[in-house]
């Protein structure tokens, strides 16, 4: 039989006839069709839902995450209590900075005592999607030495939520020991200066433990800030923006009011001069990366403990 | 005719012809069938639109809302003028203290004079899908008695303003006697503090009539503070949340500047001590649902009117 | 051949037999079909991926930018800097006065050294849709004289950002001698008064060079404010918006702290008293279109240059 004759003579007869008496019978086939494809489709095919429904440009790699590769298990702090490791929670906002995830979390590589939980903005995570070579996706940083887990906003409510479940910034804020906030974007900035909790980072913000006294530290693991947790942050802004007055009324508050030199929760990594990537050259850029790893291994001691 | 025959036929067919040479012009037809289909679909059915474009999870009930079964009558204060009735106009924000709405809203229905508007915040709305005894969905809470509307943010520029249409959230506004935010969660407290109205419940809030002025009472209507409308809140937040210093300042503004006793338009219900759904025992749980009934009863004078 | 027989023909098969037996082989057919369909599909019809995927009501008229239309150029202030023209950045936010936007564009059309970029949010888009005479669509609003581009939020980060990409909100700065936003809403003004930057419109503001010291004027170009580049708002919003204790807070930082006459960056346009489109007469209506016009061209200086 020959198929390229079969189909011509469909393609050439529906052309012809569509338009005329026939397509409102084809209609009510294929709209049954497609409306159960939709059902199967969507209980089978999420991934491919989201294509359709997504972003312009196709993702460059798989960019989901933990939770949605596992969305039936839901995280507990308390399954993690007595892992023996430092509890990093390593968080990007809407800077280009958050390129730098990747390095800071290569640098610690060399730990085995270390676990770490990525979290993403909606904004951060444009700049991981595998679309350079020094911007990886989210699977393949997924795949990084001791990353245990990536989250993003779409994480927080992905299973409608009944009585016992966990809630899943509490959670995270329980589990950490330090959270680290590189890029600590302009926008983030105000929204952590003035309360707002509108994505799954701010909300682990909101929710940290100001006074210090909610979540016990884990038996053998010491907490970073004289036997408290914290949050170490490093802005990272276009020069303009760090000028702008309003800049400096929010750092007041990470820098004095919240400073954990003032009995507070917060240390602040400053910006540093260079040409950013916007162009602008002056302050505003973020703190070194390999700065930023030193802190983090001062502030979890890695150094005193085992090396891997 | 021998169907299966012909259908494995054409399966296998297509298998085996498909990356050869016949699939430019299958896909021709195809494309041009699913763009008809397409604008068919989408004008007589939006909802399975939805399906494709919208979340992981299947609705577990019909969440659409009144608005959205409805969607070519628009709402008017102006309609509602002599109802007779007290206008509870009953929002809940992103915490999980939303489950108590149906509890008060059921709690009131011995009254036949109350109407009960109810909007939610998309965080909200998570908590309201049907997936639990306690945990209604959208579409069986509309069913309850005295409720006449259930609004979300997406109902409020659905039609395509033109000069005349009515403006949603000013006419809620017109409408409520009494606005009561049970939770307000922590997000929408420093959205409250500090004027952002990025939703359907915080632009009605933003557009409250704090100079109590513009809209008069209605005949035999009292309202509900010394002749004033005003806005009830309770607060509903994780424990260290709570105890974050921003709490205080963001609750002076309505505890104090805006207080009713300070010659403001809000009343606040303060949080309690409890174990909370998070797992954190403290303060910052949503007031007792009964006593935010009793104030609502007392608010609207209930007790003295007429009972079902 | 007798193709309306043959038709019928199988639609009355699949409904018979669809139920039956054969619809694991059909949909194992159409599945792989539609999957290769959705790959060639996202490519080459991003526009009709939106059409499935997007609002319940169907677009009135193309709604697309110019970002939209040529994806692949990137915007860069670099490129227009000798083109001779004054820069007016045109920015609209969610008050229901975005309808202004066409007559202050058509009034400036008798000027041929005028070219205007038009911002907008997601909320004022919906108010230019092509909905009425007096609101045309953006693709209408794209092809008047001097309009340069319209950019929207989805354009920040329509391609994958890399090193050496322009970034959006920042060229925009560059480019423009002066920003008006007209409307200015409650929400934006308090987004703008307290630093938050989560839409173009308020990235660029966030971004704006405070110092006036970062942009260098462009040969033969006068800027605006006595050598500063500045930026113009037209507050707009609901008269008990306007009358809310926060809006003073916010227009204290616009028009005292942050003034063009206090050495800082922002002229504000007052608000009027009429009655505004909700139905309620007082304050808080915007500025005259007219005023606003008149406000630009001073500050432009466009009637002692040549006109068109």
């Amino acid at each position: 039989m020959d198929y390229s004759m079969r189909f011509s003579d469909i393609a050439e007869a529906l052309e012809e006839v569509l338009p005329k008496a026939l397509h409102i019978a084809i209609f009510l086939v294929i709209l049954t069709l497609i409306q159960t494809i939709a059902q199967v489709f969507k209980r089978n095919y999420p991934r491919l839902i989201e294509l359709f429904a997504g972003k312009h440009h196709l993702p460059l790699a798989d960019t989901s995450s933990f939770a949605q590769r596992n969305p039936s298990t839901s995280f507990r702090a308390a399954d993690h209590v007595s892992d023996g490791k430092h509890h990093l929670l390593l968080a990007a906002t809407g800077s280009v900075a958050t390129i730098k995830i990747p390095n800071i979390v290569g640098a610690l590589a060399k730990y085995d005592n270390v676990s770490i939980i990525i979290l993403l903005t909606e904004s951060s995570s444009n700049f991981l999607q595998g679309q350079s070579g020094e911007q990886p996706s989210l699977a393949q940083i997924g795949n990084m030495k001791n990353v245990d887990g990536i989250y993003r906003d779409e994480d927080e409510w992905r299973k409608p939520w009944v009585r016992g479940d966990s809630i899943l910034h509490i959670e995270l804020r329980r589990w950490a020991d330090l959270m680290v906030i590189a890029p600590l974007s302009a926008n983030c900035l105000a929204k952590m200066a003035q309360g707002l909790s509108d994505n799954l980072v701010m909300s682990v913000v909101r929710a940290w433990d100001a006074t210090g006294m909610l979540d016990p530290a884990r038996p053998g693991v010491p907490l970073p800030y004289s036997g408290k947790k914290g949050i170490m942050v490093a802005p990272a802004m276009n020069t303009a923006m760090w000028h702008h007055p309003l800049t400096a009324e929010h750092m007041k508050r990470l820098k004095s009011d919240w400073a954990i030199d003032n009995g507070g929760w917060i240390e602040v990594l400053d910006p540093i001069q260079k040409e950013i990537a916007c162009g602008d050259t002056g302050a505003g850029g973020m703190h070194e990366w390999k700065s930023i790893v030193a802190s983090i291994e001062m502030r979890l001691r890695l150094h005193s403990s085992k090396e891997g």
